[in-house]
């Protein structure tokens, strides 16, 4: 264990409770109430803002911008970039989710526009949209990775993640049963969560939404990536503990209710990192 | 009771968790993270896509498609169109819900519309907007059924939906405190549920979003239908046992937890068919 | 303690409860299923529908309207207006949260615009949002109200409401620690709540959902918005209570859960008036 690290994710959970980040998130309609509560719960304050005539003023008063493409409409790609133009210009972070990359030629498409003409801080996403975005061969089950993409290997894995780190000059995050974090030099290997966090839509959605929260805290967004994914997982298993018995439902509250208590004391105690 | 047809409900539900069916929704933002969670809470797989440019890309690689006109729009009414033409083409089931019809111009020509251009699998509605597309006297109080309208013998019910889905050749499925679900030669009367399940949003159209998910595993589309009706009926029966004295909210989320726990020997038990 | 007061209070949540009233909600995509939920705990109906081609017709159907800017876009805007002028029309109280104002230009503009084309009967913001309109020096951050906003004193707050009614002939509502209502000559303060309430996005959505449902049942507006607020803010209390200790996750639930309980008793045994 590297307790460096450690301690930098536990300071970094401390800012975000001091700075309260303001959050720009471009999102889809699905998960974007689960992003918004999950950002309060962790300290941090959600603006949801996707309309062409605002959404640059928004993330101009905002300390991150998260970008998903969840539900994506031809409104919002040009919000998106506006956005997105306007955090680069201000040395505002960028987290891009793309899901469902792979799975239609408008989400594909849309992947590429947006990885040319925006500067990404931390591309978050599961094993099929990292491969679809590597130029490798993946297989995409609609917005879930497919059950092949899941088994690359870790060796794998850190390859693919640290290709398209250098590739894209950002972070990289593969979620999955085991989440992969590489700057393109630095990798982590995060081995916290439950197979249940599956069985609830948006915890890639808030589990993005939460890098966004950490890099608007803080600037080594390596760190940041790190914070939001190993603050899910632990989440997750928190849940797990108390609701998972019960059923999906109460586990999705439980996930918020965890994220709400998280404390450096839980992620000291908690954290699985190699 | 029919213990061929309770049968057949249970050897679905274990399809579905087999096959984890890709169900394809284009629905209302109101209830749709529930309609997300509640799919994978039985164990299929949902993908929300609305946009012009993907809708039918994304049927093409699901096993169902779900259109719900709860917050209609003009941009997503051709997407509804060119995803049910592309379900058509490759006879993937389609589920229309035909939120609010009879509640505004604007919902009425859209219903005739997608009815005229797409061939419906399974269409599930309450008694006002059933008898409304029937062309019969409806009274409809916005989104929800109207009290004369659940009034309505179940004698009388049974010839509407049954008359329908002649005219409409498909299943018919009118939801309320009675369910009568008909293909035009098969009727079934369904009685499981609870009257608290109207205090909580989204519950006509978590049953929508369970028959798509069943469609997606089976060929008989009646069975289906009865199937999903079913599950909610019994999913609300048993969140209103654990949570009904304590709210709407908790209930709302019971629900959910029972859906994910829903086994072919708790639909055996608790199944009131006729 | 003004016992008139409480007893309008008392009866106008049994008058919701009896003619349980269509509302007419158009509004943002991240709390709108909170907004529909909360309604239907009150005891009121829900519809939520935003397109131009259907704004007005729904409307017409409709006891109240409600208007709110939290996601706001270019396309329904328009519907904003044709809904507000259908309802002014035919004198249905209009609710006005301006979500965000100060937040972009766009904000600003379109606040104006509704203003200037819509008579309301309430409009409910934060401090921040509320100085904004009324020409004050404010400070915003996002989509809630700055600290030093917060700070303002319970006279200053008086006067900034009483004024604002009197220039836009309405209710004017600034919810925070301490809500303060006035509709030009009565002024109202009120002191339930608790701070958790802003850890939970949409509750500020919710208090105007739940002002919505009350001005459905009744005429004076000024007693409408202080019986949604105060259901919230006794709803909060109550939640609180509950699962406070739990996490936002569950606090959240427990609101919702709050309001499907709330009668007349806990309304006089709770509130806090001035």
């Amino acid at each position: 264990m590297d307790n460096k690290l450690v301690f930098e994710v536990e300071r970094l959970l401390n800012e975000v409770k001091n700075k309260k980040p303001l959050v720009h998130n471009i999102t889809n309609y699905v998960t974007v109430n689960d992003c918004a509560n999950i950002l309060l719960a962790l300290g941090a304050s959600p603006i949801m803002a996707d309309d062409v005539k605002e959404a640059a003023d928004i993330t101009k008063i905002s300390s991150a911008l998260v970008i998903n493409i969840g539900t994506l409409n031809e409104r919002t790609i040009e919000s998106m970039i506006l956005a997105g133009r306007k955090a680069n210009e201000l040395n505002i972070p960028v987290v891009f989710d793309p899901v469902g990359a792979g799975a239609s030629e408008f989400r594909n498409a849309t992947t590429k526009k947006i990885l040319e003409e925006i500067k990404i801080s931390v591309l978050r996403g599961n094993m099929s949209e990292v491969k679809f975005i590597s130029g490798l061969k993946s297989t995409t089950k609609g917005v879930d990775a497919s059950e092949n993409d899941v088994k690359t290997c870790n060796d794998q894995g850190i390859k693919v993640a640290r290709n398209l780190a250098n590739k894209l000059n950002c972070t990289v995050a593969i979620t999955g049963v085991t989440d992969i974090v590489s700057d393109g030099e630095r990798v982590a290997i995060l081995k916290n969560g439950t197979k249940m966090l599956s069985n609830v839509t948006g915890t890639g959605c808030m589990t993005s939404a939460l890098v966004g929260g950490f890099c608007g805290a803080g600037s080594d967004y390596f760190i940041a990536a790190i914070s939001g994914i190993i603050s899910m997982g632990i989440a997750g298993e928190i849940a797990f503990e108390k609701a998972g018995k019960i059923g999906t439902g109460s586990f999705h509250i439980a996930i918020i209710d965890a994220i709400s208590n998280l404390d450096s004391e839980t992620i000291r105690n908690m954290i699985k990192i190699k």
